[in-house]
């Protein structure tokens, strides 16, 4: 960080989808410009407002793409704006990296040859740790031990080692974020968390002995406790983060608490990168009615984060 | 039903809880005696100030029993109230129950052979069919393929046969409640309902097949859903029930969309037989300070489904 601001990287997301609306309405915002030094990283023609505005712009000329649908041509574009923006915070002309809602099936028609976005991100930046991306809503952050896979596997793959992970990656990102002490409370697997042993036996064999090795390591974990009322605790503000077993557990309360405030970061990464939670939303682009709203949590989340980390 | 009120009996659930507190709120709000021609269950003593207000008592005795605490004579109560309650369904004195909150494990203590209340109705009523319990919160009825079980075993418990019962479960009692013409949304068992295979099968094989045997049967059911995001569409009065897959699933959703509220239909029954969700809560016990929302809400339901039978 140079200055009294950090400087922030916007990326206008999919060409085809509310990437550039959603970007454009958050740019034209005062707080914008008050919050950060912004560097555009898109084409002008795309977010013709902002340009006109005055923000500095690194131009990526978006090709013919089509509007509200999938084409590799906007998945090309796509990945060659996030490309930049990974060497611009490598070589520190940024601070911090906020993009607008990409396609990861665009992305993969054009050939991208990772899972997702985030491990294309470490592998340009050349990080080999743990990287799981974390949903932050309300001020309440989750990271998950299975994300993407059948809800029939999960039993087996959670291990003590995985929650672990899980647990201090959104424990040094809650640090990095600014909460010096963070309370984590780690959801059960089972219905009433297993309720000793009669339903399940996860929490006893593998959760609950994770929990304890990382309270050892100094982390403020508590858990297995029943996936059902934890959230209503969450909500409470009983904790800044909530560590679950598996995509729908932590999806189901994150997207009832105000998903569209959603913010996804990526954890574990030596860096700050954040997105809105919601997707390119096909079917409304060009009506001019897409909500910024995720896309400003975003980028004032970077700009925290690249705030505490300066 | 007799004249143009139902006749509702009240019991005041497990004496050692706060079942007899948040029964005497109720029974004290002036809208009770309007809606209903009451028969409370249970020991003056317990209830002196409905009592005292002049409403009909079928007494039971209750022996001293601890309070905030689990005690088999608490159980073997609270087993006789529910006893006489059935009997006043079978013989028509009654055209509705409705229950404090009882305790399972004061009721196991005491000798009740079943696995729920529940069961130990069916057996009452000489009930035969399927029984499942129904929450409803906010307007939203759900009802689940699995329950109490770990969830290791669930992908191997949802069959087709299951998800028909539990649906039509369902839909037979929002019409027993009044809705004419149900819209049920079938939740999904994978992350984003399996997305075509990629994350489970579950949904190709039985869900999605069992959603068009319940269509062909005239049941207006769509699914197999994101569970996530059903919630979400459920909440905005998209559906009037939900079917789950496991107990989670549908929990999480409930408690924050108000759990303070949320009743507990017996579902399955031919009777009307209402609860509040919550617990006999112990801990606050004598206090004074019970919230008797969820009881008044199980109360209007029991008169509303009273008045759809009769």
């Amino acid at each position: 960080m140079r200055g009294d601001k950090p400087r922030i990287a916007v990326l206008l997301g999919d060409p085809s989808g509310i990437g550039p609306e959603v970007a454009g309405k958050v740019l034209a915002m005062p707080e914008t410009l008050q919050r950060a030094s912004v560097l555009v990283i898109g084409d002008t023609k795309v977010c013709r407002t902002a340009a006109d505005a005055g923000i500095e712009f690194l131009a990526c000329r978006a090709p013919g793409c089509p509007v509200g649908s999938v084409s590799a041509e906007a998945g090309a574009y796509t990945i060659g704006t996030l490309r930049v923006a990974v060497e611009s915070l490598r070589s520190g002309r940024v601070d911090g990296v906020v993009y607008a809602p990409l396609n990861k099936q665009a992305m993969k028609v054009a050939g991208l040859g990772f899972d997702d976005e985030l491990h294309f991100f470490a592998s340009l930046l050349g990080h080999t740790g743990v990287v799981s991306e974390i949903n932050v809503c309300g001020g309440l952050w989750t990271s998950r031990v299975t994300s993407h896979v059948a809800l029939r596997d999960v039993a087996r793959l959670i291990t003590r080692e995985k929650i672990r992970d899980a647990a201090g990656l959104l424990h040094r990102t809650l640090v990095a974020a600014g909460v010096a002490a963070p309370r984590i409370a780690v959801a059960g697997f089972n219905p009433h968390a297993g309720e000793g042993g009669l339903m399940g036996t996860e929490e006893l064999d593998t959760i609950g002995p994770a929990v304890e090795e990382l309270r050892a390591a100094g982390v403020d974990a508590i858990g297995p406790l029943p996936a059902d009322t934890l959230f209503v605790a969450a909500r409470r503000g009983d904790f800044h983060g909530v560590v679950t077993m598996y995509h729908d557990q932590g999806q189901i309360a994150m997207k009832l608490l105000g998903f569209e405030r959603g913010v996804t970061v990526a954890g574990g990464l030596p860096a700050v990168i954040t997105t809105p939670a919601h997707g390119t939303a096909y079917d409304i682009v060009g009506r001019g009615v897409a909500d910024p709203g995720a896309m400003r949590e975003a980028f004032r989340l970077a700009c925290k984060m690249a705030c505490e980390m300066a």
